[in-house]
C-alpha cells in the first residue's frame, strides 16, 4: 500500500482501536519473530504471527539482526549479514499482505558503536569517541552504520548520544561521549548527522535516553537523578537540544526519575521541553521493559500506560504494558485522541523513512575498515611517557601481558555483535602485524580482569624476564558470554560475580581501582623488567595511580573496537603519533567523587584532609610525541556589547607551532569562566574545540568562533540570556593548562 | 530607653540611613570588643567604640564569651562564666548611653551542644543526640543551655538544628541529628521548645542552616547542593518547617547553593518559602563572612548586600557587605524601604527578647550534670556484641588503649570551649571511676588518630598482653588546637595535615577508614588478647568493617561529652544498658556514597559488582543488653478514606515485650513504605518512633499515632497532599527489621 504523508489521518480514521495499540507497540524482541526450518530456510514463527494477527499489524520490530550473547543468536541461528535485507523483507511482507491496513513495521536495531548484528564492524566504543575530539569522524562512522543497516533493510538505529556521564561508577559510562556537555552536544549533533545523512536510504536514528541517566545516584544504573532544573539544563539537555535540532527521528525515554518524575511519565520533559520548547517532531520510544517498571507507581498497569502516553512515550519496548492501552481507553483512562496523535506519529515517521515507497538503498563502497583504524588511533590519550614511547622497531624480543593482550571480546565493550575471531585484532596481533616476523613477540596472559584464581603470575613474570620490553595490556571488560543471565531489558544480571565484565550495562562498581590481580602482575613484573608500556583498554576511567608509577608509560585506548589492536600497535611504535584526549577527568580514588572538571564554583571547600579534590588526570588531558606552542592570541574585542555578542559572537585567534621534529595534532580548547552572573557558576566551562593536523617546525594560524550560545546562562529567573560583566576565555591545552584572556561584556 | 512594640516603627522614621544599617550589622569578633587592663579589669577596646560610633550602634554582636583555639580566648583572657554578664553589660551600657538611640545589641553566642563560653558544659554533639532517638532529653538540655546563656547576658543561641546528614565525608556531619529529615525534624522541634521554653529569659534561638547543606556534592564543605525542588522538599525543607512552626527566632542562611542559586541571594527560599509558606517572622542572619564570598557572582559589593538583602537576610556576621548597604542605597541598587522591612525585623526582635525593659532572668538550679551524663548514656549504639558485654566488674585488670581513651578534647567534637582538664572524663578516668581501685586499670596511648610517627605500637601490645581485657577507644577527633590557623569564618584551613582533627568544620574527608595506625594497633593487640571492647569516639560514620571482625563488641559512643567517659564505662560494665540507635546509616566504604537507607526507589540497580549497595549497619540499627518482641500488632483502620486519615490519621496499637532479665529501653520505628504513587517513593520513610523503658520480663502497651503528614506526599504537579493507594506501615526495631501491616487509602 503506498499512501502519501496527508493521507495519514485518512488511514487513522479507518483504523480499529486495536490496530491502532498495534502501531504503538515495539513488544517483540525480533529474534522471535523468525527461525530457520530444517533446511536452512528462515520462517515466521507462529509467536510472530499471533501477535500480528491481534493488532492487525505492529508499530516496530527490535532487534530482528541482533546477534549476540542476550539474544542468543549467533553463527548458527542468526542472521547473516547477506541474508538480513531477506529476513526483514519477509517479515515486512507478512505485513503487508496478511494484515488488513497493510502497513509495514519500522525495524529498529541497536547501533551503539556499529550495528550489533552478526559479524558487523565494531567501532570504537562512545567513550572512545569522545576522546578523539573529532565529531567529524563519527559522523562519517555514524554514516556508514546507516548506509549498512539500510542495506540490511534496518529503520531506526538506536544510538546513544544523550548521556553524560557525571559518576565513572557507573556501568554505562562507556556509552558516554564525555562529562562535558558541550563535548557530548557536538559528537551528537555529528552523531545525527552521519546516521541520517542520506535522507532516501530509509534510515533515522533513535538517540538515548532523554534524559540525566548520568546523573544517576551512586552511579547505580537507572538510579535517581536529584538534580533541579537548572543543572538538568546545564548539563544534561544540551546533547538533547543538539540532537534533535539537528533532526533526529526519535529519542527514547531514560529509565531513571529525575527528581521524583520518571522519564517515561514526565510530561514536562518528553512533551512542554521536548516538543513544545525544542520544536521535536519525531517519536519518543520507551526503553526496554522501562513502562513494566512503573508498576512501582501503580499496579493498575492501563492507568500507567495512558499515563505514560499522555506525558508523551509515542511507543513502547517489550513491555507489557502499552498492549494494554486499548484497554486505558476502554476503561476511561485515556481519550483516544491522544492515542491518535501517537499513532500519527509514527505512521509520519515511516512515511518519512520511505516504508511506504519501494524502497531505494544507494551502496556505497565500504570504508569500513579505514574508519574503524581511524577511529581506534584517535581514541587513545597518552597519560604518561618518560621518553620510552614510540618504541623502536629493531627490539629483539616484546612481551605483550596482560588479560587484555590477546582477548578478541575485550577490545569491543557493550553492545558488541557476535564477531568472528579473524575480523578483531587483538593487541598481540597488531603489535606482531606492526614489527613482523624479524622479532620475537612473545605472548602471556598473566592474569584475568577479575577471577583470582586462574592467574599464571609466575609464568608471565619469566616471560618478561626474557624480553626487551614488556606491554601491559591491562584494563577492564564488558565483553558478554553466551552462558550468562540476563534481566528481561537485555542487562546482566547480578549473579556475574565469577565471570570477568567489570564493565557495561548494570555493571556497576563501587571502586575505581583495577580489579584481581593486575596490579599484583604489574608489580611483580616491574621486578624484573623496568620497560614497562602499560596499555588499558577498559570502558570507564579507572583509579590508576597505583600503575602509573610502575610503568614507564601509560596509554588508554578505552574500547578500540575491532582494529584496536593495530591502531594501537602503530602509536606504541610510532607509526601513529597520539592525539586523544580526555574527555573525563580520571579520579584518584571513587572516594573522591564526583570529580568532574565543571563543578560549581561557589566557594566550597575543594579539597578532603586525605585526599586532593583534583582528579589524576584532568579533562582534556592527553600527550602527543610532538609538542605544541600557542602565540599570538587575541580577543576580536575585549569589549563587546551584549547586542553585538549575540548578533555577532567574537573571534579568537591564534598560532599553534608544532616545535617538534614530527607531524602530529593538536587540541586547542576554549574554556571560559564567567566571572559576574546572578547565579554560581562553573570552575571551567568548555565552549569551543579545534583539532588540528600541524606538521613537523610548522604553525598554523587558526580563528575559533564563539557565538552567543557560548555566554548564555539559565539566569536567576531561568530565562536563558547573556549578562553583562566580566568573562575569562581561557585559551588552554588541557583543562588545568591554559593562557588566559579577558572579555568584558557591556549591557 | 524602654520602648513599646507599636513605637517600633516611630523609631525607624527617626533613624539615619548609617543608623540603619547599623542595626543590619553583625560585623565585630565579640571577643575583639573588650579586654583587660594591667589590673585585670574588663575594658572596652577602641576598635569596638569606632564601630559602634560609625553607625550610631550596632544589630548584633557574636561571640563576646566565645573562647576556643580561634577566638584565641582562653582561661587568660576569656570571659570567666561568673563575670560574663559583667562584660556584657558593660557593652550593652555602652550602647545605651553613648548612642543617639541606645539601642542594645543582640548578643549572640554558639550554643551548638553547650555554650562556648569559658569552661561551658560540652553536652553531647548533635550526631550523638540524633542517636538517642529522644528529643525530650535534646529539650531540657537546650533548656538547660537556655538558661546558662541568659544568665550571662546572652540573647542569640546559635543552634545547628537543620542540617541533615546525606554525605559523611562532609566535616559537619558531627552537627546533624540524622541522615533523616523525620528525625532531624522530632530533635529540632524539641530544641527550638527547649531553647526558648522561658518565654522572659531573653533567649531566641537561631537555627542553622538554611538550607539543605547536607547535600554538599562530594561531601565538601559548602558544596553546591544541585537538587531538585521535590528533593529540596522532602529531605531537606522538614526541619526547617518544623523549626519555624515551634517558634524559631531566626535562621541562619547557609554557604551553599541549591541548583545554582547561593542560599544568600535565594529570594524564593529566604522570603516566599519561608516567610510566605512557613509564615516566618523571625530575623535572617547571615552566615560568617557568606556575604564575602557573594563576590564570586559579582565584585560589586554593594549590589551584592542590595542582592541578599532584596532576597531576606536581616543580618551580617562579620562580613564586609552589609556595612556597605548605606551604599547600596545611595547608589540606587536598594530602596530604603526594603531596608527598614529588615531594621522593623531586628528591633522586634529586641524587644521580644526583652532588650529594652529591664533583664528578669530566673534562675534555676543547675541539672547540667545529670543531663550530660544521662545523654551521653543514651546516644551509645552497641553495634556488636557476642556476650562479651557487660563485662563483670570482678576482673583483675584491664588495659585502656587508643588514641580516644584519654584525650580530653578528642571526647567533645568541634564548637568546644576551653575546657578545664579536670571537668572532662576521659574513658581511661570514666573506667577508674566506675571500676574503683580494686582492679588494675592501665592505659597505653598506642597511637594518635591521625598521626603515624609518634606511635607506640609495642608498649600498648605489651600492656594488652598483660591484661585480662582491652578497652580499644579509637574513632576520630574535632579538637583544634591554639597553634591551627583559621579562615575568616572559624573554620580551620588547609594546613593541619600534621594535626589530628579528621572531622569539624572544613575537615572532609574522602575515605571513611579509619585513619593512622589504628586498625594496626587493633590487628596487633588482637595477637595477643582476643578479649577486646571496641569504643568508638568520633564525630562521623566511619568504615569499620576491618575492625568488627577483630573486637568481641563495638560501641559507638560519637562525640560524648564532657560526661562520656562516665556514661561508657557504665555501659561497658552494666551499670547502664545501651539504648542508642544509628540515626545514620554505616557506610562499608566512601565507595558506595550515598548509601542513606530512603534512597529513591526507582527501577535502580542496588548492588555494585564489588560491593553491595547495602550499609555495614543500618539506620535505626542498635543493641541492648535486653531483648524484645512485639506482640499484638494492629491499626486502627486498615482501610481508610483521604478525609478521614486528614481529620483523624491512623493509630498503631502494639505490645513490646522485655523477655530478657534486664531493664531497658527499646525503640518503636514506624516506617511506611508508599505503593501507589504519582511520583516515585523511597525504599521507607520513618515516620514515627517511641523510646520506651521496659521492666525485665514484662511488657508494654503502646499506640503510636500517624497523623495526616505522614502520608502526604509532593504529587506530581508539586501539592503537598495525601494520594489513595496503598502504603505498606512497618513496624519496625532497626530499618532492616520490621513486620509489616497493610493501610489502603481509598479516595
Amino acid at each position: 500500500m503506498s499512501i502519501s504523508i496527508d493521507k495519514i489521518d485518512e488511514l487513522i480514521s479507518m483504523m480499529t482501536l486495536d490496530e491502532k495499540v498495534g502501531q504503538l507497540n515495539q513488544h517483540l524482541y525480533g529474534w522471535q519473530c523468525f527461525c530457520k526450518n530444517k533446511d536452512g530456510d528462515y520462517e515466521l514463527t507462529q509467536l510472530f504471527k499471533d501477535h500480528v494477527q491481534k493488532f492487525g499489524g505492529v508499530g516496530a520490530i527490535y532487534g530482528i539482526l541482533r546477534a549476540d550473547a542476550w539474544s542468543g543468536m549467533n553463527e548458527v541461528n542468526g542472521v547473516k549479514k547477506e541474508e538480513s535485507l531477506q529476513v526483514i523483507e519477509m517479515i515486512q511482507n507478512y505485513l503487508k499482505t496478511e494484515t488488513r491496513l497493510k502497513i509495514p513495521a519500522l525495524i529498529t536495531e541497536e547501533c551503539v558503536h556499529g550495528h550489533q548484528g552478526l559479524h558487523s564492524m565494531m567501532y570504537p566504543a562512545n567513550i572512545s569517541m569522545g576522546m578523539t575530539w573529532n565529531p567529524d569522524l563519527l559522523k562519517e562512522i555514524c554514516q556508514e552504520v546507516s548506509c549498512e543497516l539500510a542495506s540490511k533493510g534496518g529503520n531506526l538505529a538506536l544510538f546513544t548520544g544523550l548521556d553524560v556521564m557525571r559518576d565513572p561508577r557507573w556501568g554505562r559510562s562507556e556509552e558516554c561521549f564525555s562529562e562535558d556537555s558541550y563535548l557530548t552536544s557536538e559528537m551528537t549533533k555529528a552523531a545525527v548527522k552521519g546516521f541520517q545523512l542520506n535522507d532516501r536510504n530509509g534510515v533515522g536514528v533513535i538517540l538515548k535516553h532523554l534524559c540525566a541517566q548520568g546523573a544517576c545516584e551512586g552511579g547505580h544504573n537507572s538510579g535517581a537523578a536529584s538534580i533541579g532544573q537548572r543543572e538538568l539544563r546545564e548539563v544534561f539537555l544540551p546533547p538533547v537540544k543538539a540532537g534533535v535540532l539537528s533532526g533526529a527521528k526519535g529519542v527514547m525515554a531514560a529509565y531513571n526519575e529525575i527528581d521524583g518524575i520518571p522519564c517515561h511519565v514526565n510530561q514536562a520533559l518528553l512533551t512542554q521541553l521536548l516538543r513544545g520548547e525544542y520544536g521535536f517532531n519525531g517519536i519518543v520510544m520507551a526503553d526496554g521493559c522501562a513502562l513494566d517498571r512503573l508498576s512501582i507507581m501503580n499496579s493498575d498497569i492501563p492507568l500507567m500506560a495512558a499515563t505514560a502516553l499522555k506525558a508523551g512515550v509515542d511507543l513502547s519496548l517489550w513491555d507489557h504494558v502499552y498492549p494494554l492501552l486499548g484497554d486505558a481507553v476502554r476503561q476511561g483512562y485515556l481519550d483516544e485522541k491522544v492515542l491518535d496523535r501517537s499513532v500519527k506519529r509514527i505512521l509520519k515517521l515511516k512515511f518519512e523513512l520511505g516504508l511506504f515507497e519501494e524502497r531505494q538503498v544507494t551502496v556505497y563502497p565500504s570504508r569500513e575498515k579505514e574508519l574503524a583504524l581511524k577511529a581506534a588511533q584517535e581514541c587513545q590519550v597518552l597519560l604518561k611517557n618518560d621518553g620510552i614511547l614510540p618504541l623502536r622497531k629493531d627490539i629483539k624480543s616484546i612481551a605483550v601481558i596482560g588479560p587484555n593482550a590477546h582477548n578478541v571480546m575485550n577490545m569491543l565493550g557493550d553492545y558488541t555483535s557476535f564477531q568472528k575471531a579473524e575480523d578483531v585484532t587483538t593487541l598481540y596481533q597488531g603489535i606482531q602485524q606492526v614489527l613482523g616476523e624479524e622479532v620475537q613477540v612473545n605472548y602471556a596472559l598473566g592474569c584475568h580482569i577479575r577471577d583470582c584464581s586462574k592467574a599464571d603470575l609466575a609464568e608471565a613474570v619469566e616471560l618478561a624476564s626474557q624480553s626487551d620490553v614488556v606491554i601491559m595490556a591491562l584494563g577492564g571488560s564488558s565483553a558478554r558470554h553466551f552462558k550468562m543471565d540476563f534481566e528481561s531489558n537485555g542487562a546482566v544480571t547480578t549473579s556475574y560475580d565469577k565471570n570477568e565484565m567489570n564493565c557495561g550495562e548494570n555493571v556497576d562498581k563501587a571502586s575505581l581501582d583495577l580489579e584481581g590481580l593486575q596490579v599484583e602482575l604489574l608489580r611483580k613484573i616491574k621486578q624484573v623488567n623496568q620497560q614497562i608500556v602499560t596499555v588499558l583498554i577498559q570502558g570507564r576511567p579507572h583509579s590508576i595511580g597505583n600503575i602509573v608509577n610502575d610503568s614507564r608509560a601509560v596509554l588508554a585506548a578505552w574500547y578500540p573496537g575491532n582494529l584496536g589492536g593495530l591502531a594501537i600497535a602503530q602509536t606504541i611504535f610510532g607509526d601513529h603519533n597520539p592525539s586523544g584526549r580526555l574527555s573525563m577527568s580520571i579520579p584518584q580514588s571513587s572516594m573522591q567523587l564526583p570529580c568532574y572538571y565543571n563543578g560549581k564554583y561557589s566557594g566550597a571547600k575543594e579539597e578532603y584532609i586525605d585526599m586532593s579534590g583534583k582528579p589524576l588526570y584532568p579533562f582534556g588531558y592527553g600527550l602527543s610525541y610532538s609538542q605544541f606552542q600557542y602565540h599570538h592570541i587575541q580577543l576580536s574585542q575585549t569589549e563587546i556589547t551584549i547586542q553585538d555578542l549575540e548578533e555577532k559572537g567574537i573571534d579568537i585567534s591564534l598560532d599553534v607551532e608544532n616545535v617538534s621534529q614530527r607531524d602530529g595534532y593538536e587540541i586547542v580548547q576554549i574554556y571560559i569562566i564567567d566571572n559576574e552572573s546572578t547565579i554560581t557558576r562553573r570552575y571551567k566551562e568548555l565552549k569551543a574545540f579545534q583539532k588540528i593536523y600541524i606538521e613537523a617546525k610548522s604553525c598554523c594560524s587558526l580563528v575559533i568562533h564563539l557565538d552567543s550560545e557560548t555566554f548564555k546562562i539559565w539566569d536567576y529567573q531561568m530565562n536563558h540570556l547573556i549578562e553583562s560583566g566580566t568573562v575569562d576565555i581561557l585559551i588552554a591545552s588541557h583543562s588545568e593548562q591554559f593562557i588566559t584572556r579577558k572579555l568584558t561584556i557591556l549591557k
